[in-house]
């Protein structure tokens, strides 16, 4: 998989698109998923120009990994789901939608099937209102 | 969640339990999901003894994705997937079924759903030949 510059998150990280962020490292962004598949639903972003888990180098993915485990913590801590799932999903078959690679982060309550992937965009004040209370937990 | 040193991992990552192993760092073993949900399903295990990411240490989780990523890299090689899915599940309602933190590498085709999440044992020596395939790549 060829890198796009023009990507949606490759947008988001030099600041051409808006983003609602959750935290930042020199390394790696995290925001809220537009199109969240629960509530909580983060996106773990590494800044390296790779469009698949494949092409990051181990500094790229070591500095990711990081960062997910404590936005994971974080929405652990905000949102007291039962479960967080974690997935990486490279290639369009395994359910890749966009072609800069990144990390899920998703809260699972048992009661609560998962909404579809990518389909319907979340009211921005909720997103907002969802990334303060994970944000909270990273300033701890 | 709290660590049982029984789990069916321990037991595979201190030698008192068989796998189809795949490969081994001093910190990580990989070896063949038993109840594959794909031809080529790999298990990367940290050693460390930790119930899920949220207790797992920075530099477990770096040693993870390091060898998550070199999975990856070699069941694509070995298999030609359409795609590879990385997943890691963090308690029940999550997907999680062993309480020792671990990362799925699921290779996917465009035209075939998954199975079931632990529900059917593979076929041992079907398991072999497709280890001996990706191992083959691990050694380049």
């Amino acid at each position: 998989m060829t890198y796009d510059p023009n990507n949606p998150f490759a947008k988001i990280l030099r600041g051409d698109a808006p983003c609602v962020k959750v935290c930042e490292t020199g390394d790696v962004m995290a925001f809220m998923d537009l199109m969240p598949q629960s509530d909580g639903h983060v996106l773990v972003v590494p800044k390296e120009p790779a469009a698949t888990l494949f092409d990051l180098s181990d500094a790229g993915a070591e500095a990711s990994i990081r960062v997910v485990r404590r936005v994971a913590l974080a929405v652990r801590a905000a949102l007291a789901p039962d479960g967080v799932f974690v997935g990486q999903f490279n290639g369009r078959a395994a359910g890749q939608t966009v072609e800069h690679v990144h990390f899920h982060v998703i809260p699972r309550w048992a009661d609560q099937p998962l909404r579809m992937h990518a389909r319907v965009v979340a009211d921005a004040a909720e997103l907002e209102a969802l990334a303060e209370r994970i944000r909270a937990h990273l300033r701890d």
